[in-house]
């Protein structure tokens, strides 16, 4: 394994004065559910609105002089993108996001108020890698991949270290697995700070590449599944498979009513926004799909809470905005 | 004043073990509207998902043996109906919530899940006042008021004494003003413990009888005012105005559109889920209504999170959840 919990500490000091140490809540209503004693690490309540802004800080912290000057790259219409926005305006590096002319309006403005440049592709696979390759090669920028990458990675794993001091010796970790990066990270961290939690994954049953992958010991790649978990779609990178297979106990899966159930529980129970991936983990303990763990203490990473709220809105608005209204 | 600072004192030390310590979160997004450091004083993630838990759990804690033998009433349909229904069933003491007979289905049955009875009246103030009273005659209850009550007063202090121990010195401390509970326990504890410290009340402008009743000197009654903000449409108690008279410096106000506006801004860059009172401090600081906060250390009590989610997800289950759907 190139990297190790030294990496993941290191990340930690580096980011100490610039990522949101977040709060780690606990819930009766879901505690009662589970059967067990859960502890919500709030990444939600992260810069930008999700964990991801800690691995593309690691990241461009680690670049050199010259790199820095030239710049970064990255691909993503998600919580991705914005993060490596923030975390170049923070260290003055210029950020170019490469994402498909399909993405919402909203995502594109997000990510240029960040101060990023944003550069439009194709909605296929063949032409964001050509988007980037020609960047690359124009403009000297530095590839910052959202989860294939070691120094993401590392910046990942800070979230399970904090949750691991702040919540003391847990029995398991639960953590949402899409392109597997904040999985691989959260296994580095644990393994090292806290060798004898259980490390599970949780995938939405319409998007399960990594169980597969796991499963046959080769990445199976997923085909533009269908799942409310937008930040899960992706598949299974390289880099993380190699630390999955090596530490993760298991990989258990929920439906898409579970998620949505589960997203709303936190939603009605907890008052914190969470987006459906941040649910999947959560719809996995509620629904008793990971084992052993009643009377256990168990944390959950909440990955993020970037949600449409438009519809929330509209009804208030139209019930309270309009003159004369009750 | 009946009461002081030691009362809070003392409510903060009964409640210890009880209460949530709420976090206090900060904002970069929240700082850059309002041109000033604001710390919020998360309620909305206090038992109950509301700081109404601290005044009733402080008021069945001080009963007499004789009284909690004899249970307690309240009339409500807000948060204070759960909060009673909480504090009776950790303290072992029978509690009943008269609620009109249009209240909410759902704020019964989670009122009724937390162990109370609750008996229906007609939606009026005299058909309330004789239930409750019935139900004193009846079974000896003691009735634990809301917000005009000193033990509630001092319980709902608690919350602006841990802000303060959290968020170290303020300049400026706000809080929405309904009856006024909160905002005279805020001011009992801030005026004890920090005593540079301005307070500024918060009211819609649809229900700012608090405003026009310090003007007057009086108390003015609100005539069923109409705002998004349901916690607030209440009437200022005598007790909360005594305290508010002494202590306050000023009342200003927030419209509907910028109360709403203010609500899913904190939901939308904090991924806190707030109720719309709690959003009515917040829109006055992000539309600049409150007079010298720029570049100041200021403290607003987000009261609580209780909002109806239905248009929310059934939205999410209409896109989601048919066979077939993307």
């Amino acid at each position: 394994m190139p990297i190790t919990i030294e990496h993941v500490r290191a990340a930690a000091d580096r980011l100490r004065s610039l990522a949101q140490r977040t709060p780690v809540l606990t819930s009766r209503a879901i505690d009662d559910r589970a059967g067990a004693s859960v502890f919500l690490k709030c990444e939600n309540l992260q810069r930008v609105g999700a964990f991801k802004f800690r691995g593309a800080m690691n990241a461009v912290l680690l670049l050199s002089d010259d790199e820095r000057a030239r710049g970064v790259v990255t691909h993503s219409s998600g919580n991705h993108a914005q993060a490596i926005a923030l975390a170049g305006r923070l260290a003055g590096v210029p950020a170019c996001v490469v994402m498909p002319r399909t993405a919402p309006e909203v995502k594109r403005r997000a990510t240029e108020g960040y101060g990023a440049s944003v550069v439009s592709c194709e909605p296929t696979l063949a032409d964001r890698e050509a988007t980037v390759s020609r960047l690359i090669e124009q403009h000297g920028y530095t590839l910052i991949h959202p989860f294939d990458d070691w120094r993401v990675i590392a910046g990942a794993g800070t979230a399970a270290l904090e949750l691991i001091e702040q919540a003391g010796p847990l029995d398991v970790l639960l953590a949402p697995v899409g392109g597997g990066g904040l999985m691989a990270g959260t296994c580095l961290a644990a393994s090292g700070e806290s060798p004898g939690t259980r490390l599970v994954g949780v995938e939405p049953s319409r998007a399960d590449d990594a169980r597969r992958s796991l499963e046959s010991g080769t990445i199976l790649p997923s085909d533009d599944p269908k799942t409310v978990a937008d930040g899960l779609r992706t598949c299974l990178g390289a880099r993380p498979f190699a630390v999955l297979r090596r530490h993760l106990e298991r990989i258990v899966t929920a439906d898409e009513a579970e998620i949505l159930e589960a997203m709303r529980f936190v939603w009605e129970r907890v008052n914190l926004i969470v987006e459906p991936s941040s649910a999947v983990p959560v719809a996995a303990l509620l629904n008793g799909t990971v084992p052993e763990v009643a009377g256990k203490r168990v944390g959950v990473i909440l990955t993020g809470g970037n949600v449409d709220l438009d519809p929330m809105f509209q009804a208030l608005a139209e019930r309270w905005l309009v003159p004369g209204a009750r």
